[in-house]
């Protein structure tokens, strides 16, 4: 089928194209592609083919040019591959530029600078709560609700979907053992989150603000933050998740820019509690923060959860607020997590310690029984947002298969 | 003087030779600067002018293409530097191209690819605790003698010795009040440390043995994990430090070569608890991964500290095992901090948290007493190892000053 034809209602249709990098079938070379339907589009030949001033940020083997370009710069390039990809005027030219996904390698989009990792929802950080601190009178911790919690994550180990996931080895201690023993972690798990893009860099000692946001941030992909929950137990008082975390964590091969989801822009959640000035988004001429993405995790092929983010308590423009207000700069490549998306219902929290309540009531399977995952198990979060007229918005699905260390 | 003629006992003599990257006056252009005395050879400049083949990996405007050359390019080219700066055979050619130290201006000397931060001095740990949690059984928590604990900080904010500190804004929360208030730190802190850089990567899903710490590091600098307490105090559960560090992490401009340190390896404090086999360096054929550094700590120019380095419980060969163990891979550029450096007795400590007592008893300045830092307070940290002969090997001082928000 000419990619020109995509059938309406696809989710990855002209109204959507997402960025990412890709080598075409028998090369190493790496380019910027645009997806349209199961086609992916040579955004830099296109821009060659057609004389496009964007020439310069379309031909690179990572997002980062065209990240550091700015919104002024996002906003005209995405009119110009829309134009190349729905007017017919350009059919010719460009028609020869696309390759079928299935035949390309797709890989990590950017340059990850800085990699943070957020807390963001009240119904994750609730059920963790209840998990483990079951006799506590709030299962939110006193700051919970006054700050996005977040910490650095390792972003050296931040790998494309599709990259085999090794099962991390590490100490853990259960309350009985005397000392704690090494081995392959037992208790291995997702996090179903969203990513955010941070473009445009800014100066140290000057906080970006909230209403900033669209500034900053180019877009967003799927994030899988895999967790070794015996290894983090152990290690993480008192400074927080290390190597439970470091050894891998997922995204899409595919950037969705924010403009293609402005219809998907919801208000968060009622605050229940006043918040200081830099993160008050109920002042004038705040524009609502939260975004409308209806998350799905499958285990083997199995949808087991369908988180909705539009639930998450902190929007991506405070924790941008939060994550400089203390003057720290931000970098093209700059990659933020969302924090485990859960919703209120059981089959929509976004990691097996939630769904199976720390192992109790472990998953049924076709494969068999699940608390935790086993080697071979693949893990696939896909998305999609609500579009203008009824479309559906795709994100980029984000997979990884466990295998033995 | 000509710089050949280096002083009898200059810490920065031909024993020493660290790298940096410097501007030379008048200019931005950044080099790869070995220091000599107070003095810097342009490395790349030199390489030229002698036919040296080490040419591709010093003239650069970074040391990460050194850094990434491995372990026995760096012998090769360290005996190289040696002998053209002792050589009077050479001294013609690579005398006019030595700079003034005072007249260059010194770069961060590497790209920061991820930054760890540890915890590692048991006299630090204990301070913290008995302060924080005077009631409890134990000073440490009760994985702190079975793991070298770390969490990852802010790589973008990782800035060279003489970048003023910004004094950072956030939430902070005493007992008594009923809700966040927001502003400038009022407990700004120092963290006296050492950092390691890592020069050889390493695959994902590979743990790199405490026996290859030589092959992967390539040498260290001072660091000062500048910390807001109030800030760290209210954020740090359950998550760890985020905003209450990630302002500033100050390094120095030189990278010792482990190298020139050879004659300060000392064996680590007695291990009073066995360890897992990937971190037993008491086992055959391990090597002793102690540094004996001694540090100083000014206060606008008054020493108020001297830690000694060769008292951490871990060495930075098992906070590297320790960090690779899960699989994690290394890239060139990955700095990990030591973790303060306090020493058993009063003025061995490392912050001023620990001497100060939390601001219970404030230092006597010629300026005023000080619980924690005020605007206009420089703080530098410098320090010497023992070399061959009775030399001392200097360190590059790291230095800041504080500047309001």
């Amino acid at each position: 089928m000419p990619p020109f034809d995509v059938p309406e209602g696809d989710p990855f249709g002209p109204h959507n194209l997402p960025y990412g990098v890709f080598s075409p079938s028998g090369s190493t070379e790496r380019r910027v592609g645009v997806r349209l339907g199961d086609q992916v589009l040579d955004a830099g030949a296109a821009a060659a083919a057609l004389g496009s001033p964007h020439h310069a940020l379309l031909a690179r083997p990572t997002l980062n040019t065209l990240l550091a370009a700015g919104r002024p710069a996002w906003t005209e390039v995405r009119r110009a591959v829309t134009a190349w990809v729905t007017d017919p005027a350009h059919r010719e030219a460009v028609e020869p530029l696309f390759h079928p996904l299935s035949e390309v390698t797709l890989h990590l989009p950017f340059e990850v600078a800085d990699y943070v990792d957020f807390y963001a929802s009240e119904n994750h950080a609730r059920n963790v709560g209840r998990i483990f601190r079951p006799d506590a009178e709030d299962s939110l911790t006193p700051n919970w609700k006054h700050l996005p919690i977040g910490y650095h994550g390792r972003s050296g180990t931040v790998v494309v979907s599709g990259t085999d996931v090794v099962r991390p080895s590490g100490q853990r201690k259960g309350p009985a053992d005397p000392a704690p023993v090494f081995g392959p972690s037992i208790r291995l798990d997702i996090e179903a989150e969203v990513g955010f893009v941070v473009g445009v860099p800014s100066a140290l000692g000057r906080p970006v603000t909230l209403g900033d946001f669209r500034e900053h941030v180019f877009g967003l992909c799927l994030l899988n933050d895999w967790s070794a929950r015996d290894i983090q137990a152990w290690e993480y008082v008192p400074l927080g998740p290390f190597l439970g975390k470091s050894f891998a964590t997922s995204v899409s091969a595919w950037i969705t820019p924010l403009e293609a989801l402005d219809h998907a822009r919801v208000a968060p959640p009622e605050r229940t509690h006043p918040l200081l000035p830099y993160l008050d988004d109920s002042a004038p001429g705040i524009e609502p923060g939260g975004y409308d993405l209806r998350i799905s995790i499958a285990v083997n092929g199995q949808v087991v959860s369908e988180p909705p983010f539009s639930t998450m308590y902190w929007t991506a423009a405070q924790q941008l607020a939060h994550m400089t207000v203390n003057g720290a700069s931000l970098r093209t490549g700059d990659l933020y997590g969302s924090g485990t998306v859960s919703g209120p219902e059981e089959r929509q929290r976004g990691s097996l310690l939630e769904l199976t309540w720390n192992g109790r009531d472990p998953l049924e399977l076709p494969e068999g029984k699940r608390a935790f995952l086993e080697d071979g198990d693949v893990v696939t979060l896909s998305a999609w947002a609500p579009g203008a007229d009824g479309r559906r918005v795709g994100l980029g699905e984000v997979s990884g298969r466990v295998v033995a260390g």
